[in-house]
């Protein structure tokens, strides 16, 4: 059955507002909305039930392309469709992409609800500090293809539903569960008593990753590049090292966090 | 010894018209220069000898934290300072690291000769079609750090010498010898006539990373996420795969390089 496609030809419209400015509106949020962008991680938003979605909007070039995806897109959600030039006008900018959605946020459980929710078996990612959308979008994605159960984060995180973040993801942040807890020191701690061995990722951790024996509850918790994590919380948990060479000691830790979870990641069994 | 500092006031001065208008200036090439960013990177720059510079350029409340690096600057090399106004101006716009040079490209060896001048045991990484910038610094990143002797590449990869390469590989695009050659056919013909086994990264991989016994001179073969690698030429290779997860099975080009190097890396003897 064919999609009611609704035309937009007037930049100034308002069934379109929430699309217009699109960065300028990253820098000052937007109000439990958040925008997914290509058809690759709008698949993944019509694929689950943890998002609902206002609208879409696509260029008028990429309707054919995208009928698969329109057959996943629920019938009480609008579809609309501009030319480029009115896309490019409404965006502010050029929008190559031309595949767009305007999500809604839900409330997050928290970080204890979020692990009581978790089976007995579970890899969690935990962040502490990860600032740049980057690096939140490709840990989100990694932590997706390894099959991580959740993503954990303390408030000094940046947001995974920021557009850059879900962009880079290619739609993970919408797949992976995630919450959010107040300090780091409260991660670790609403971990730990719930069975979680927790794993600090650190240039100078005493065991090698290579050496990690996989265990039932595991936390791979990383923080962020320069900074690392802070040392009374290194301390406390086993701190794991990725051997490189001496004379070019860094990894990005979206890189480190590819090599961690593959490295923990036990098959589609779990 | 303190170094002399050339103040700049005047943002027209032509002994810093290298600098002017950065971003424009990628889009059309730099006439065998580059542009390195960030202390990080000018220490790469002056610590090796592959590279030979033109000049530093600090925004004046860097100068202080850069006196380990200053020592590093040849002599003849000269060294401007300028307000963050002024240095914002000529840059055309916010220059918030304040921490540049001007280096100049030398004559890449060709995939030939580099490959002839590498050690017996030699760990290559072999570029098809890595067209993104972002993608072309972190493989660069992980070959740095996980000890590969060189990067070849075909020529429908980007520049790792274009500003945002080097900046994302934290100067390992200065570091580790590359080389481009015309096709991926040619690139991997020129590795097994020197005795690489040369592993071919691909979603449908025959062997799983875990599987791979490392060999004295191996070559990771890594094409474009979308299109991957063309089918000719894994019909030829040890094709390997990384387990992920079947729903989620979409790994960024430069998390994967992470992981198979991490793999193949024999340590800081090799």
């Amino acid at each position: 059955m064919a999609r009611d496609l609704i035309l937009i030809t007037d930049p100034d419209d308002p069934r379109i507002a929430a699309y217009r400015d699109i960065r300028e509106r990253d820098l000052v949020g937007r109000e439990g909305k958040f925008v997914a962008e290509g058809k690759t991680v709008l698949n993944v938003l019509f694929s689950n039930a943890r998002f609902e979605a206002d609208s879409v909007f696509l260029r008028e070039n990429r309707v054919e392309g995208a009928q698969a995806l329109l057959e996943r897109v629920p019938q009480h959600v609008p579809v609309y469709v501009a030319s480029g030039e009115v896309m490019d006008r409404i965006a502010g900018f050029h929008m190559h992409r031309g595949v767009l959605a305007i999500g809604r946020r839900v409330d997050t459980p928290g970080v204890e609800n979020l692990l009581d929710s978790l089976p007995e078996d579970a890899l969690v990612v935990a962040l502490a500090g990860i600032a740049n959308h980057d690096n939140m979008g490709s840990i989100f994605r990694n932590a997706a293809a390894f099959g991580a159960d959740a993503v954990v984060m303390d408030q000094g995180s940046c947001d995974p539903l920021y557009r850059k973040a879900i962009r880079v993801s290619v739609g993970a942040a919408l797949k992976v569960p995630f919450a959010r807890e107040g300090s780091a020191e409260g991660m670790v701690d609403a971990l730990m008593a719930r069975g979680f061995e927790v794993l600090a990722m650190s240039p100078h951790g005493t065991v090698d990753m290579t050496e990690v024996k996989p265990s039932k509850r595991m936390a791979l918790l990383l923080g962020a590049e320069g900074p690392g994590l802070p040392p009374h919380l290194l301390e406390r948990l086993t701190s794991v090292r990725i051997a490189m060479r001496h004379d070019f000691d860094s990894l990005n830790v979206a890189a480190a966090s590819a090599i961690a979870l593959h490295r923990l990641w036990r098959g589609e069994k779990r």
